[in-house]
C-alpha cells in the first residue's frame, strides 16, 4: 500500500518499512527546535532526566527571538539560561541577538531545515517547514528534552487531508490568504492532529514565501503537519542554502488519504480573519468599516522579504494614517539588511513606520507593539486569540502584507484597491 | 548687579528687573513637556484641578518614547491616555510611534526648544535643552501638570557653579567624558540645585551632540540646569530648525558665581562610570579587565548621529564579541533615516548589532535589552544606579560612543586604542 509524503518521511526515520496512520511510532529527529520560551522549561527537564550531553550538538537548534532584545528581567533569565546551556554544550545553532530572527523564518534562511527533514520544535508554528517538503511539528518542552536527549521522539502516525488546488490567484490574493481561507472553511480543529498536503495545478505559482505561509498556520487549523512536495522552486530555494544532502519524498499514487478537498482559488479574494479565531474569516470585500489603531508587518507568518516588498509596493508614495502606529519587522536580520538595501526602509520610513529589529514581538503580546483595552490591530501575523496583542478587550484582525499596508494608509480594514 | 545666563532667562520669563539666587518667581513656560511615563500622572492632576484646556496647545509636548513601541499592557494604556489627551487637546507636539524618537532628540531637532527658552519637563533629563542656551530642568509631574494648566510654573533661583574648560581634547574623549570627568570629581549632589554653566575656550570646539551630552548628565551631579551661552555651533544647528524667534542669552561680566572650577581637558582620557554611580569614574587606562553580556548604543545622552558615526567608524570591518549583546538605538527617526543613507547600518549590522528602532528602551529598565542577574552591560545611557537596566544584581557602566563599539568587539571594556 502507498503512503503519503508525511507517512514516507515518517517511515524513513524509523526502522520499519511502511508506517500508517493510527500507528504508534519512535521516530530519530534531524532537528529539535527550542526557543527562549520553551527551551528554558526543557533544559530544566532535561537536566532532570540525569541529561549531561545533547544527542547532536549539530542538531538541537536553540533560538532566542520570542522576547529578544530582552523586554524584561524574566526574559533576560530565561534567554541567559539558554544561552549558558548553548555556551556548555557547544551547540551549533545557537543565534545571539544581533544575528538572530524569527525562528521559522532563521531555519529554512540559513539551511538548517531541508527537505525530507523530521523536524520537532517546542513551537507550535514549527509546522512552517512543511513548505520544504519537510515533516514538521511543534511538540512541548518535555517532548523537546526527551529528544535533547535521546535524538528520538514518538508518535502517532497522522492521517492526512488532501488540498488540491486549482485556478490562478486574484490581485492581491497570497499564500496567506489561500490558508486563511481554507481555516475558515474547515474551522480552527478542521485537521484535528491530521496532516495537511497541499496539492494541485496552483501550488508551482506559489512561491516559497507563500507556501512557508501557508504550512506556517497548518496548526491553526489543529494540523500536525501541513506539508508541500518538493519541486523547482523548492530546488531554487533550498539549493544555495543547504551544507548537507537532503532528500526530495512525494506521495505515492496510491497513498492513503482520510479526505480530498478540492478549492478553486479562482473565487477567493483577500480574507480577513476577525477577531478572535483564525477561521473567522471574511473576503475584503465583506469587511466593512472597521477603524485601526495599529498595523503589524511581520512575524514567521509573513515577515519575509517578499512580505516587505508586497507591503512596500502598497506603502510606496503614502503614509500611514496619523491615528494607526505602522510597525514593520523584518523576521530575520538577513531579511531586514536586504529590505534595507533594495530602499524598502526609505519607503517604510516615509509612510511614518516604526522599524524594529527581528523579534516575534507583538505577535504572541510580547513586546514592541501590545495593545490597550479597546485598541484594535491588523497584523500579518498567525493567530487573534482573546489577549494574543495585549489587553482582553484589544482586538486583532489578521490579512496578508498588502491588505495590512493598505489598510495602514487608510486608517480602517482596506484592500490596496481602495487606494486611490 | 550683573546676572548669569540661568538668572537672565528666568528673570525674562517673569514680570521682574532681576532675580537673584534663593529668590522664589513664577515663571511662564515656553514648553512644558511630558512622555509616556510621566505625562498619565499629569493628565490626571490636570483633571482633578477642574483642567478643560491646556494653556498653549503649541506649548504642551507629549512624547511616547519611554516604552515604545509598547512593551506591555500597561505601558500601552499609559500611551493611550496621553494619545487621547493630545487628540482631545489637539497638542502641536505629540509624535506617534514611526514618528517619534528619544523626547531629549526630538525636541533640538524638530526645533521646538530653542535658546532662551525656559522648558520644563516631567523628565529628569530635561536639562538637555541647556546645550541650546536654554534654562531647561526636569519637574514633577504635579509641576507638570499646573504648568499644562496655567503656563507658569515656581521656581528657587538657583546659584550657579561656574565650569571653565581650557585646553585640547585627547583621541577618543568626548562631551560625554567631560561630563563623566566632572560628576567624578564633584560627586553626584556636587551641584545640588545649582545651575552648572559651562564656559571656557574648549567649549567652541566642542559640537552641537557633545553640549547636549554634556547637559544632559548635569542632573547627574545633581544640578538644577545645565546651560551653555549659545555661539557660532548653535546658531548652525538651531537656524535652520527654528520656526519661530528665539533669543541668545549670555551671562553678564560681573554676574556672581557660588563656585568656580577651572579644568583642563588635556588631562582627561576616555571615561567610564563604574557600577553603581555615575559619579564611580576612572579613566579608561584604569578600568582593568570587565568582561561584558551586552553593549547598548543609544538614549537622550548619546544616541545622536555623531555618536553613530562615531561608533560606526571604531566598529567598521569589525564584529562584537560573540558573548557580547550589541544594540544600537538611534535616538530620533530623522537619525536612523541618516545612519541608514550615510552606510552606519551596513557597519552595525556587519557588526552583528541589533539596530532598534527609536526608545529609551533599556536606558532605564524599560525594554529591548534587559539584564538579567549577574549580567553586565556597557552603554552609552546615563544612569548606572542598582538594577537601572534590568536585575538588581545586574552591573551598568557608563562610556561614550567609541569605548562602546571597541569593548564590543574585545568583549571586555576597552579604548579603540587596544583594536589592532
Amino acid at each position: 500500500m502507498g503512503m503519503t509524503i508525511t507517512e514516507k518521511i515518517l517511515c524513513r526515520h524509523t526502522d520499519l518499512n511502511e508506517v500508517h496512520p493510527g500507528m504508534l511510532i519512535n521516530a530519530k529527529v534531524d532537528i529539535a527546535l527550542g526557543n527562549d520560551v520553551t527551551a528554558p522549561l526543557a533544559i530544566d527537564e532535561f537536566r532532570k532526566a540525569g541529561g549531561k550531553q545533547v544527542f547532536d550538538r549539530d542538531k538541537v537548534v536553540l533560538i532566542p527571538d520570542h522576547f529578544t532584545p530582552n523586554k524584561d528581567i524574566s526574559s533576560a533569565a530565561q534567554c541567559k539560561i539558554m544561552r549558558d546551556f548553548a555556551r556548555e554544550q557547544e551547540i551549533t545553532h545557537y543565534y545571539e541577538v544581533g544575528e538572530v530572527g524569527v525562528e521559522h523564518a532563521l531555519l529554512p534562511e540559513k539551511g538548517i531545515v531541508l527537505p525530507g527533514d523530521l523536524v520537532i520544535g517546542a513551537d507550535s508554528h514549527t509546522c512552517t517547514y512543511g513548505a520544504l517538503g519537510a515533516f514538521a511539528t511543534g511538540v512541548g518542552s518535555t517532548d523537546l528534552a526527551a529528544a535533547m536527549l535521546t535524538g528520538e521522539v514518538w508518535f502517532k502516525v497522522p492521517e492526512t487531508i488532501k488540498f488540491v488546488l486549482s485556478g490562478k490567484l486574484n490581485p492581491w490574493v497570497s499564500g496567506k490568504d489561500l490558508i486563511l481561507y481554507i481555516i475558515g472553511k474547515i474551522g480552527v480543529d478542521g485537521a484535528l492532529y491530521k496532516a495537511m498536503e497541499f496539492t494541485g495545478e496552483t501550488i508551482a505559482i506559489l512561491t516559497m514565501a507563500d507556501r512557508f505561509s501557508i504550512a506556517n498556520m497548518a496548526i491553526e487549523a489543529g494540523g500536525k503537519n501541513g506539508i508541500f512536495a518538493p519541486d523547482e522552486v523548492t530546488e531554487a530555494y533550498v539549493k544555495p542554502r543547504a551544507k548537507r544532502p537532503y532528500t526530495y519524498y512525494t506521495s505515492d499514487p496510491d497513498a492513503v488519504y482520510a479526505q480530498e478537498m478540492e478549492i478553486d482559488v479562482g473565487g477567493i479574494e483577500p480574507q480577513v480573519a476577525f477577531p478572535h479565531l483564525p477561521s473567522n474569516t471574511r473576503g475584503i470585500s465583506e469587511v466593512g468599516n472597521v477603524p485601526l489603531d495599529q498595523v503589524v508587518i511581520g512575524s514567521c507568518t509573513n515577515g519575509r522579504i517578499e512580505d516587505l516588498r508586497a507591503a512596500a509596493a502598497v506603502l510606496k508614495g503614502r503614509q500611514a494614517d496619523p491615528r494607526v502606529r505602522l510597525i514593520v519587522i523584518p523576521a530575520t536580520q538577513e531579511i531586514y539588511r536586504t529590505a534595507m538595501k533594495e530602499g524598502l526602509f526609505d519607503i517604510f520610513l516615509d509612510a511614518h513606520a516604526a522599524i524594529s529589529t527581528p523579534t516575534c514581538g507583538p505577535c504572541l503580546g510580547g513586546h514592541m507593539g501590545i495593545l490597550a483595552a479597546g485598541e484594535r490591530s491588523l497584523a500579518t501575523t498567525n493567530r487573534n486569540f482573546v489577549g494574543r496583542m495585549g489587553h482582553p478587550r484589544s482586538e486583532v484582525y489578521l490579512s496578508n502584507p498588502v491588505v495590512a499596508a493598505a489598510s495602514a494608509v487608510l486608517g480602517r480594514i482596506a484592500g490596496p484597491d481602495e487606494l486611490t
